[in-house]
């Protein structure tokens, strides 16, 4: 299968990639997690995420899915959905590096009728020496943009 | 894994489906299509989903990720990312029926900034004699909301 060549900016990413998280937000005790995702090329010019975490002891906690489509090189539009209620449309520009890139996402959230309250998100995504960075900040429960999760993954396959 | 009994409603949908569909919309050529979702239970109050269409020939199509969440056994909120760039939250009432439910979910639908816009969608799911009958409509393209897909599935695992 040829890789769409509207993805080669984020071709590093494709694989299943797997680290350590810290999570942390006023509204709850701070708490470690271990995160992996995967980005699969599927033939057309986007990606195919899935992203589950588990607490240090293998309990499951968060999973979210999606896809990644990048747009003429420079910007990336994530699209996911949350189990927890929420669909998030986030957007950015992409800068590209010699061992990868990096990207700051604003969101548009958007909550099912049941759904405890998320207003907005804003993720960091950084690939540079083989390590693949996340940061996550949400404004939801009342609380304005804060700082919620970070991780640090390296390819596991 | 024991199912979430929020889920039992919905417990004949776990598995893979497969089966024929045919599409049509004012501003295209009618197409046929062989579809195959997947409802995979996680051990949470949700079910994963994640689906795939081709041509009868094999080529591939479309495919739609997201989640089934059922809200006191009488609501369904089915939470969908899409790789052409749309998030979708579609809701609607879910009616229990002795071998299976019916439910018509109506759309928020959000689109990124390089999409081609979708105003709102309109999906039927049905569980009856063994059979996942879906439809869906939209509203995109300046056409007012108009049937576009139509599918009946069987169980293959």
């Amino acid at each position: 299968m040829t890789l769409h060549p509207g993805l080669e900016v984020v071709s590093g990413l494709i694989g299943t990639w797997r680290g350590d998280g810290h999570g942390e937000y006023p509204t709850i005790e701070s708490f470690d997690y271990v995160e992996e995702v995967t980005f699969t090329d599927v033939g057309k010019p986007f990606l195919h995420y899935a992203q589950m975490t588990w607490s240090p002891s293998g309990a499951p906690m968060h999973t979210e899915t999606g896809y990644l489509r990048i747009i003429n090189g420079t910007g990336v539009e994530f699209v996911l959905a949350q189990p927890t209620g929420q669909t998030e449309l986030s957007e950015g520009p992409l800068e590209s590096k010699t061992d990868g890139f990096t990207c700051e996402l604003r969101s548009q959230v958007h909550n099912s009728g049941s759904a405890k309250h998320v207003e907005a998100t804003l993720r960091h995504i950084e690939l540079a020496g083989g390590v693949l960075t996340t940061s996550f900040a949400m404004a939801a429960a009342g609380v304005p943009m804060t700082h919620h999760l970070a991780s640090q993954m390296h390819s596991i396959s």
